[in-house]
């Protein structure tokens, strides 16, 4: 047969939202094409109202960026549209991006306020990528973030994810799997994830296959024979304790296996699973592991935990992969600066009714503080691109908020976390395994105090403004308050 | 520049939950590879609480199944895992999906406990597209869900759906604005999706557009010069009611434009709708409309109605694309029959603890009854394979839990809603344009009473079971609970 098999990526060009055509033609038409604007991206709520996110989704927008470019089909659909000039849809054809990206690492916590992403080109194309890139972001934020929840409340049991069968969509299952490896799962379900990034991926059987045989011993015969290294049966498909256990226990004696598991799917698994522990132990299968995997979230495995249910790794599905108590990651997209002809950098602020909705105006740095001493991370600072911290020196900050609330930190490493990821269009930015985000992620969490790591009410980890730019802010909302 | 813009489809064979490939194996290697099984997917609860569902995502489904062929990379990546042998391997090589589909179409109302698909093929086969069949069915029909509820609450004004920024990923936001256009969105801000799908869509400006000038005035006025026609400006950059809306008035009146748009995007839009109404009227703009778009739901458009809003038209975002409040359709894909050699088909029943686990056995067809005179829905009703409904009899209609609770339906028609989609690996289904599923969804939600499509406590719509497999389920039950 004669199918395309091939693998090749989609272009996403026309996935943009269409006001940012309309714009386009609008800065295309009116001289402004050319002005150089700087757009943030930042979020303003943790999902879960946690402490700290994870960021990820850079390497995908990387890839969106190179890829950027429009076919005859593109530019003949938006010509049906009856709104478009000749000229600009001749811009279009060529259209490229040949700005600079600077961008937090995939893996690093973030926090609310803070620049994660700074994007510097001409008009339209800064506003041209905005949905794609915030689409990308948010989403892979989203699930890293609630995985680093998952992941934290097991206490170092495994945690594997396997909900692509509820997942929003193709991308949403396998960048999901991806985003929750490098937030801490050790492995997915989702077989595609492995061969595209390398995500480790397992899985063994579902109630379907004991269904399949006349018995359900039979059924974990078969199955133990087959895979002999590997078998974890599931034993809830008629009655865990009267027939589920005793079966498996069963199949692994016949096969000689010292090193497989049993799953629990339903039923009240913190009673059953130390029901099934002390059976499998009396029968000398002391290496059994007891897999858990019926609606779980942080909550539910950390009351597990509690309860002194015998699991030795979950599998989380629907609540992991859609973040389902809190499906959205709200990171938005905000000029902040305009240059002049003269290269002079205007900035800009958004001034809101709604205090947390007023921007950080200006092209800015963002730095992390860590103590010399603990390793641990103090204090984020964003300053204006222009200032630099000296870390050899003791250094004041303030909270934003309320200025008197004052700290002087000394013995300090500062980070720059904003890194060129773009420069003139071009990506200066390395391409990580997911194997390297991961383990960058886990040394960046391990730098939070478990206070900020604290499922509920966590503490507020700090992120302050330098002086000149809160100054800056405040000059510039007195100012518009004015006009 | 050579960039490979080719709009190419991704092969998606590699999604699969690993299982189907150890239980594939399995079944290669015990014998039964060429069992033939029947599933049927199915969910059991209505995002939202709501009274039904809308069923989408069937047409990337039958992509999904014609494309479906494991490519040597792909065939690589298993072999790495040192798990399958080189004869399954091979066997992989060729493998295609040969069995028979039956579905209900995209656009209708459905309902918990109902079959919504049944795919009768080779154990492997079957086993094989249970991941992409869930994944699919699952997300657009969440999407459609949400966007039916939300669509309703807006009582005929228009919605058009922009959340591609904040959705799960690039499938979230393409196949999830073509589901919301299904569902009876007007529109998307998705660009993507018209050139895919025929999804019209739209949109003007952004905030960044208003700041890029030096005044608000000079934004309107540029951008009504270049879009005549089409000019909805955003009003809440700097005060919507100080600034917003004379900047506005000004500008179409200096373009002479009479049917353009305003939008407001925070604030109190019950208050706010109403001002901007009165000094457009006061203006004489009284067929420029008022679009609102700020965290809108179900609940809030129905709220904001109710307090006198003056809004001809809605813009949601992330509350639809995400299905915020509710982000999980929980269809499920259950084994409930086997065919013998011989050819006669085996019930299989999956038996729960929990009642509504509990599935319905058997190859089975699903009939919608239809009030001849009203044509309303009176109640769906599962029967076996082998039963016709015949429509010019009386039907007497039972409650499943409940059986003394009887109804005798006359004067009606009955449908049959599992229509073939595949037969023999063949599709021999219709590929309908999203206008016509759109329509068709109009229609058949017209067939739903109105106390089914309440936002909050509905009618329950009655899902009967025929007489003869309702026996057959409670045979299967004593008999399970007997062994």
């Amino acid at each position: 047969m004669d199918r395309d098999t091939r693998r090749v990526k989609e272009n996403y060009t026309m996935l943009c939202d269409f006001y940012e055509l309309t714009m386009g033609q609008g800065y295309f038409n009116c001289g402004k094409r050319d002005t150089i604007t700087y757009f943030d991206v930042f979020f303003r709520d943790i999902p879960d109202g946690g402490g700290y996110a994870v960021c990820a989704g850079l390497d995908q927008l990387i890839d969106y960026i190179e890829d950027l470019a429009f076919t005859e089909e593109d530019i003949e659909c938006l010509r049906r549209k009856r709104l478009f000039s000749e000229d600009f849809l001749s811009y279009l054809k060529t259209f490229r991006f040949t700005g600079d990206i600077w961008a937090v690492p995939e893996g690093t916590p973030i926090f609310p306020g803070e620049p994660i992403m700074t994007v510097r080109a001409p008009a339209i194309e800064a506003q041209f990528i905005e949905t794609f890139v915030l689409l990308s972001l948010n989403h892979q934020s989203l699930i890293a973030t609630k995985t680093s929840r998952i992941v934290g409340a097991a206490e170092g049991r495994p945690v594997s994810e396997f909900g692509s069968r509820r997942a929003q969509g193709t991308a949403g299952a396998i960048l999901g799997a991806r985003a929750a490896y490098i937030a801490g799962c050790s492995s997915s379900a989702c077989t595609i994830a492995e061969e595209r990034y390398g995500v480790p991926t397992g899985g063994t059987m579902a109630h379907s296959w004991v269904q399949m045989f006349d018995t359900e011993f039979e059924a974990f015969d078969t199955y133990c024979s087959i895979y002999p290294d590997s078998a974890t049966l599931l034993i809830d498909t008629y009655n865990v304790l009267k027939s589920g256990v005793p079966n498996a226990i069963k199949a692994f004696k016949k096969h000689n296996i010292r090193r497989g598991g049993v799953r629990i799917d339903s039923g009240d698994v913190a009673y059953l699973s130390r029901r099934v522990r002390s059976m499998l132990d009396e029968a000398g299968l002391y290496d059994i592991k007891i897999i858990v995997s019926n609606s779980l979230d942080e909550h539910i495995i950390r009351d597990l935990i509690q309860q002194g249910a015998k699991i030795d790794a979950f599998g989380v599905g629907e609540r992991l992969i859609t973040s389902r108590s809190s499906p959205v990651f709200g990171g938005v997209y905000k000029l902040v600066a305009v240059e002049k002809e003269d290269g002079t950098i205007l900035p800009k602020i958004k001034i809101s009714e709604n205090i947390e909705k007023i921007t950080n105006p200006h092209y800015k740095k963002l730095y992390r503080l860590y103590d010399r001493t603990t390793g641990k991370a103090i204090a984020d600072q964003i300053t204006l691109y222009s200032e630099t911290i000296d870390d050899t020196k003791s250094l004041e900050i303030f909270d934003p908020h309320f200025t008197w609330k004052k700290k002087t930190v000394e013995n300090f490493i500062a980070r720059e976390l904003l890194v060129p990821v773009f420069k003139n269009g071009v990506c200066v930015y390395p391409r990580y395994s997911v194997e390297e985000i991961r383990s960058y992620c886990k040394k960046e969490m391990d730098t939070l105090w478990e206070e900020v790591k604290r499922l509920d009410n966590p503490h507020r980890y700090y992120v302050d403004l330098s002086h000149e730019l809160w100054e800056l802010k405040h000059r510039l909302l007195n100012e518009n308050s004015q006009s």
